[in-house]
C-alpha cells in the first residue's frame, strides 16, 4: 500500500495523514470548493477538488471519491468518521472498483447499522441488552406484565416513533395503564400506530465505550474504555479514559462483551461498541460505530496504540502485533471538544473567522485541529476546531492538565467550548467521578461562564495595579506600555 | 507554596510555569530589557524586568533575582538550567535570604561542581571511573608503567592544559616514551608546568545519563537513562529514552551507581549523573549535573513522571510518592533542539526573525517552546527556539514520528537544526543504534543537506505536474491558483 485518500476533511482528515506519512505511505486528500484553503489539502502528496461546499456534491459523492481513487492511483480508501464512513452501499462500491476500504466489511456496516439486526447479532453471544419487550405491543395487560417483570421505571416508547413523541416515562406500576393509553393514543395521531415499547428506563446513565481492534485473520482485542457521558445535545463534548468509575471485573467483562459483539459480525477495523451503565454498574449494549471515533485519541494515549496505524496494517492482511494480555492501562487522558459555538447560547454554532488561534503546547497536551489563525470555519460542515487532548499519570493529573491547556488555548472572533470544558473540568461532580449523561442538563447553566469571565477580568486588573505600583526595581523599562500589553496577552492566555 | 518565581527565560521558564501552573501555584517571571516581549513573561501571573540584555545585568545577577523575589512576595526561586542553575554562591544567598531554592543544597552543588571533589565522593561508593593517574605525574618510567596497568590506547593530559594542548592520544607501548616527552615539553612551553596525568581513552564513547530524584527524606529513585551521544561541538542535539544499546542488568548496574552518586552528596532534587559507555558495555562515571537538564522530557515520556512537579514537590518537604519499583519504561522518546544555526555552515548561530513559524502537532509530539512567528532570536543568549520531542511505543515508531514532526515544522526566516535532525533520523548508524559520541564527525557532510533540499524541490515539481495534468474531474476549480498555492504551502510543511 504506497497511496492512500483520505475521503474526509478538517481535524482527522490530518490525523489519518499524519500516520500514513510516519508509516511512508503518500496521501491524497481530497476537498469541496470551501476547503480549497484548509490545512488538510496543504498537508497531502496530492489533492483532488470533489465539487461545491454541499457535502452531497463534495465529501458524500461517492462517485466522485472513487473517481478521486482511480485518477490519482490510491490503492485505498480511509473514510474517517461521519460522511461514507459507516455506509454499506459505498463500502460495496469501492470493493468493486478494486479498492480497498480501511474498515470493516460492507456486511457488518450493514448489521451494525440497523438496531434490530445489530441486538439480534448481540443476542447470539449473550451480550446484556436494555431490557424490553422485543417486539411491538397493543395489548394492555401484557404490556403491564412485562413491564412488571422487567422493573420500574420503564419507558413506553411508540414502535413507528421519533423525537419524544408517544414516548412515557412510568416510575411505578399503579401510573402504568393510564400512562399506556396516552402514548397509544399520541402514537395513533402522531404516527397511525399505536403500537409502543416497553422498555427499562436506565437511571443515571453513563455512556461508556469499549475500543476493539479486530484483523482479518480472526484476531480481535479491545482496548478497554472511554467514558462518555459529558453530552449536550445529545454530542458527546467531554470524553475521558479510562472511566473514573470502572472497576477491573466490570471493565473486563464489558471488554469481552464487546470482543463478542465485533466477533458476532467478523469484524475487521477499528470500531467501538457503546454500552450504557447503570448506578448498579450494570451495562446494556446500545450499538456499535463501525469505524474509528472522534475520541479515539484518549484511548491512544492510554494504550500507547497509533489506531490510525493499526486500521491500516488491518487493511494491508498483517496479523495484529499483539495479544490481549499485551494490552494495559497506563495514565489517564481526557479529550475536549472544541467547537465553534457558543455554551452561553445553547451551543448554537458560532461561525466566523478565528482571528487570534493560538494552540496550547507542553507536557502531557496533544492538539488535533484543522484550522490555522486567520481560517475562516465553514458553516457547512460540522463546526469542530479542534480535539484538546491532555494526558497525566493520573485523572487529577489529566484535569489539572486540561485546566492549563484550556488557558493557554487562544481563541478570539468565535465563541467556543473551552469556556464549558473548564467549566466541566472544575465541576464537583466530574471532579468526583459521581455524574452521568445528564450532567449538562442538571449543572450547567450559562450564567456561570459570565462569572468565569468576570473573575478573570477582576484578577487581571488586580495584577495590573501589582505590576504598576509595586515594580519599583531600576531597569523596569516602559512600565505603562509592557504592562497594558501584557495585561491584553494575559486575558488571551 | 504560593508563588515561584522562574529565574531563567525561554523554553524552560514556560516549561516551569506550565506545571506550577497545573499545581495551582502563581509563577513570577524576571526578563532583561532584550525579552519584554518574550512568551514567559506574558504567561506568568507577575513580571519583573531585570535590567539590560547582557546576562549579567539580568538573568545571572544573583542580588536582582533575589529583590524580584523579595518584591513579589515569591517564597520559592526554580532556576531552569544554565544562568543560575548550578551556582553555590546563588544558592547560599537564596537560602540567607529565607528562600526556597528549588533544587539541591549548596555543598551538593558545590561538590559535583568540581571534578575532583566529585570524583572523590563517587569513590566512597566505588563507583567505576575512567582508569588513570589520580595525581599529576613527570616521571616517565612511572608513567609507562601505569599506563601499561591502564591498557591502551591512553590519553596523555596536561595537568594545567585545556583546550586540547599537551594532549596525546597513544595506542601502543613501543610509543608511550617518545609520546610522553612530547606532552611534557608541550605543557611545560604552554603552561610551565610539565606534569601530566594518564587516562583510558575510551574508543567508541557513548553519552549516557541517568536522571534520578531525591526528597529531604533520604528516598532516592533513578528515572533510568538518556542517550546523549550525537553531539556536534561537543553539546547535545538529539537524546532519546531509553538507549538504544542498554541491556536491562547493565540499566539497573548505572541505574544504582547513579543513585549512589547521588548519596554521596545526599542529593535532593532532580539531578542527573553521566556516565560514559564503552563498546563493551563498561562505564565510567563523568560528572553529575545539579538541576534539571534541557533534554528531561524524553525521561518525562518514557515514566509518565512531570519531573518539574517533582522538584516542587521535594522542595515543598514532600516525601516521594513513589518507589524505585513503582517506576517503569513504556515506549521510547526522541529529542531534537531546534537551534537557529546553520547546520551547513559548522553550526553557526544563524539569529534573526522568525518569520514563518509553525509547530507540529497531533498524537506522539511535544513541542517545548519560547517564540512566535514573528519574534526574533536574541543574540544575547542561547539561541535554542525549541525542543522537539517525539513518543512512539518503541525506537522505530519514535523516529518516524521525529521525520513526520520535523516535516512538518515550519520555520522560515533563519537556518535550523531541523534538516540536520532529519538527516540524523535517516542515517543507517542512528538507526541501528550503532553510533557513538563522533557520529556528526564521523558521517555529517553539510553537502547532504543541500541533497536533501534539492529531492524536495523534484518532488514538489513532480507533484505539481500531476496536478496539472491528471486532474480532470469536473468540479476541478481554478486549478492554476490551487496547484500554486499548493505548491508553496508545500514546500513550507
Amino acid at each position: 500500500m504506497k497511496k492512500i485518500l483520505v475521503a474526509n476533511r478538517g481535524e482527522i482528515a490530518l490525523r489519518i495523514m499524519r500516520s500514513a506519512k510516519e508509516m511512508g505511505i503518500k496521501t491524497v486528500a481530497v476537498f469541496s470548493e470551501a476547503d480549497r484553503n484548509a490545512l488538510h489539502v496543504r498537508y497531502a502528496d496530492e489533492a483532488i477538488c470533489l465539487g461545491e461546499a454541499a457535502s452531497t456534491a463534495s465529501y458524500l459523492n461517492i462517485q466522485k471519491v472513487i473517481d478521486a481513487c482511480k485518477l490519482t492511483g490510491a490503492e485505498a480508501i480511509h473514510p474517517g468518521y461521519g460522511f461514507l464512513s459507516e455506509n454499506p452501499d459505498f463500502a460495496r462500491k469501492v470493493k468493486a472498483a478494486g479498492i480497498i476500504l480501511i474498515g470493516p466489511s460492507p456486511e457488518a456496516m450493514e448489521i451494525m447499522g440497523n438496531k434490530l439486526s445489530a441486538k439480534a447479532a448481540a443476542l447470539k453471544y449473550q451480550i446484556p441488552l436494555v431490557p424490553g419487550t422485543e417486539e411491538a405491543i397493543t395489548n394492555i395487560e401484557q404490556a403491564k406484565e412485562r413491564a412488571t417483570s422487567i422493573g420500574f421505571p420503564v419507558l413506553i416508547k411508540a414502535a413507528a416513533g421519533g423525537g419524544g413523541k408517544g414516548m412515557r416515562l412510568v416510575h411505578q406500576v399503579e401510573d402504568f395503564e393510564e400512562q399506556m393509553k396516552l402514548a397509544i393514543s399520541e402514537a395513533e395521531s402522531a404516527f397511525g400506530d399505536g403500537a409502543v415499547f416497553i422498555e427499562k428506563y436506565v437511571t443515571s446513565p453513563r455512556h461508556i465505550e469499549i475500543q476493539v481492534l479486530g484483523d482479518q485473520h480472526g484476531n480481535i482485542v479491545h482496548l478497554f474504555e472511554r467514558e462518555c457521558s459529558v453530552q449536550r445535545r445529545h454530542q458527546k463534548v467531554v470524553e475521558e479514559a479510562p472511566s473514573a468509575v470502572l472497576d477491573e471485573a466490570t471493565r473486563a467483562k464489558m471488554g469481552k462483551c464487546a470482543v463478542d459483539v465485533a466477533r458476532s459480525v467478523n469484524y475487521t477495523g477499528a470500531g467501538t461498541v457503546e454500552f450504557i451503565l447503570d448506578a448498579d454498574k450494570n451495562f446494556f449494549f446500545l450499538e456499535m460505530n463501525t469505524r474509528l471515533q472522534v475520541e479515539h485519541p484518549v484511548t491512544e494515549m492510554i494504550t500507547g496504540v497509533d489506531l490510525v496505524k493499526e486500521q491500516i496494517k488491518i487493511a494491508r492482511g498483517e496479523v495484529l502485533s499483539f495479544s490481549q494480555d499485551d494490552l494495559s492501562i497506563r495514565g489517564h487522558a481526557i479529550e475536549l471538544r472544541v467547537y465553534a459555538e457558543d455554551p452561553a447560547n445553547n451551543f448554537l454554532p458560532d461561525i466566523g473567522t478565528l482571528k487570534t488561534y493560538k494552540t496550547p503546547k507542553g507536557i502531557g497536551v496533544r492538539v488535533d485541529d484543522g484550522f490555522e489563525q486567520g481560517m475562516e470555519i465553514p458553516i457547512y460542515y460540522d463546526p469542530m476546531i479542534a480535539k484538546l487532548v491532555t494526558y497525566g499519570k493520573n485523572r487529577e493529573e489529566a484535569i489539572e492538565r486540561m485546566l492549563r491547556a484550556i488557558e493557554e488555548y487562544q481563541i478570539s472572533g468565535i465563541e467556543t467550548t473551552l469556556p464549558f470544558g473548564s467549566f466541566v473540568m472544575q465541576h464537583e461532580a466530574f471532579i468526583s467521578g459521581n455524574f452521568d449523561t445528564h450532567f449538562v442538563a442538571k449543572y450547567f447553566k450559562p450564567d456561570v461562564l459570565k462569572q468565569q469571565n468576570n473573575e478573570e477580568e477582576r484578577i487581571a486588573a488586580i495584577l495590573a495595579y501589582r505590576l504598576f505600583t509595586k515594580s519599583s526595581i531600576q531597569n523596569l523599562v516602559a512600565a505603562g506600555q509592557q504592562t497594558s500589553n501584557w495585561l491584553r496577552n494575559r486575558r488571551n492566555w
